[in-house]
């Protein structure tokens, strides 16, 4: 039989996003899962409800018709099959859980898994704004803050499958804030939704999401309207050293923060150029992911298993 | 006639060092170049000079034997064959300079030019502490601070050529040195043997190089150790957020001020560890150079041109 389609599963720490994906990178089916009701020792019954929403999704063309499945997932490792120790995911915090090796033998097809910021990348690269470059970095900016790294067409995965853990960089040296990794001072705990909004709380908002701060820059709040700019500088500075990494094409943001727009992109940009040697100054360009946010992690790890 | 020989030459801020190569990576016939009297205006006869003594340096063999040259330059670029504002090479800097094409036309010789810490990378692949590793980062401690990013077994280029410029990213955000690029708080600005040199004065001592900072703290100099303390720690919180890019089984340190030898490599891993995330604690190693300071860079510019 002809394999016309396959799965595409988004997992992040709010919820899991599942797609049926044709060859004409349509999803024609789609479901989720809320993510935030599984806790320490709940990996089993989250793979399991798991693996009964793929058998949902597919429903109508039954799993003969699948190609296979591909998954982003917070710290997916491609090489080993397995979520290791992923702050945002408390089933899989401090422990290594083989979601590949669970999934295939229930389902007996092939599953595919990397890091979620990896599977936006490839979705990038092959629908969106990534279009025809071989060298960019794919930010996303969610409940945590991850990245896809691709040099030379290539995802990058370096020597044991986790390269590209950007938001766990360092960008408040003494005194930062404490990241779900256990460090202090991640770029994460700045530009994460968690992280705006508390810089937010900070200058006296009374907020609970970046939302909300979104929603009272657009208004013309100036404390909210600050929030971005401090925001959009932290992520700017850590941007030119990325670019001195790896001498990429473009920054790609992605994900709930990055829809602040110019708010965030123009302070980013600035500071981005300010810290870079003039070999690059003006030259990187940082722009916004050209894929709906909640297709773009669905079809690039489906892109996985095709 | 057959090509038994290629030509290694390492560019540097002190001297430009010149090899006669065999296919046995023995360097049959070497002599140097002192860089420091070639000001501003100076690249023409920096490049004739160059010419003069490949021409020497090959005079027993003749321009026939040789099958081509291989640079390894400070922003070197191994795409346009030009060194691009080299803040160590007053008469690169704020400028272009066509090295491969003037060397190119000049004596007939094919001529491919890389930056030097490519180089020196390249060298410790085929030859030192980097052999049979797929992923790893060279770090050069020298005039400058340079670096060569191994990806999947191939040097990291970029979009533009110039990837791999770690030297510049930010280590000190407020008030840090101002560093030959322009920028301030640079990671050269602490490591490299000036950097080395510049910490130990503002300790109170009275040096002049950093070699005889690391003689002070061979003979038990507690001001001496102090400075190593300082500058390693700095490197290995820089190392952590490396790693965070791009997975490396190995970070290897190569240059003068790598030979402070364990009294820098212990507070870079120690420091390196305390700020990686927990599935890298402790697994990636930070090792000295395996091949000596002079033939690294020499002998990988040469593998540029076989």
């Amino acid at each position: 039989m002809d394999k016309k389609y396959v799965v595409g599963i988004d997992i992040g720490g709010q919820s899991a996003k599942i797609g049926m994906i044709d060859r004409n990178a349509v999803i024609s089916s789609r479901d989720r899962l809320d993510t935030t009701v599984y806790g320490p020792d709940d990996s089993g019954r989250f793979l399991n409800d798991l693996c009964n929403l793929i058998a949902k999704v597919t429903e109508a063309v039954g799993l003969d018709a699948i190609k296979g499945i591909g998954i982003g997932a917070p710290n997916g490792n491609y090489y080993d099959g397995c979520i290791t120790d992923a702050a945002n995911l408390p089933w899989a915090k401090g422990k290594s859980v083989n979601i590949r090796e669970f999934i295939s033998e229930r389902l007996g097809l092939e599953v595919t898994l990397t890091n979620d910021a990896n599977a936006a990348a490839l979705g990038e690269m092959i629908y969106g704004n990534a279009k025809g470059m071989k060298n960019f970095i794919e930010i996303t900016l969610g409940t945590g803050v991850g990245s896809g790294i691709v040099i030379d067409g290539k995802l990058v995965y370096g020597h044991d499958g986790f390269a590209g853990e950007l938001g766990h960089t360092n960008v408040i040296r003494e005194g930062g804030r404490k990241c779900g990794c256990g460090k202090t001072g991640c770029l994460e705990t700045i530009a994460s939704s968690g992280g705006v909004c508390t810089t937010a709380r900070e200058m006296g908002m009374q907020v609970n999401s970046s939302k909300e701060v979104y929603e009272a820059a657009l208004k013309g709040d100036a404390t909210a309207k600050r929030v971005f700019e401090y925001t959009g500088r932290i992520l700017g500075e850590k941007f030119a050293d990325f670019v001195e990494f790896s001498a990429p094409e473009a920054i790609i943001l992605f994900g709930g923060v990055a829809n602040a727009g110019v708010m965030l992109l123009d302070p980013v940009r600035k500071a981005m150029d300010a810290n870079l040697i003039n070999i690059w100054k003006g030259k990187v360009k940082v722009i916004h992911s050209g894929l709906p946010e909640s297709d773009a992690a669905i079809l690039g790890a489906g892109a996985l298993a095709w």
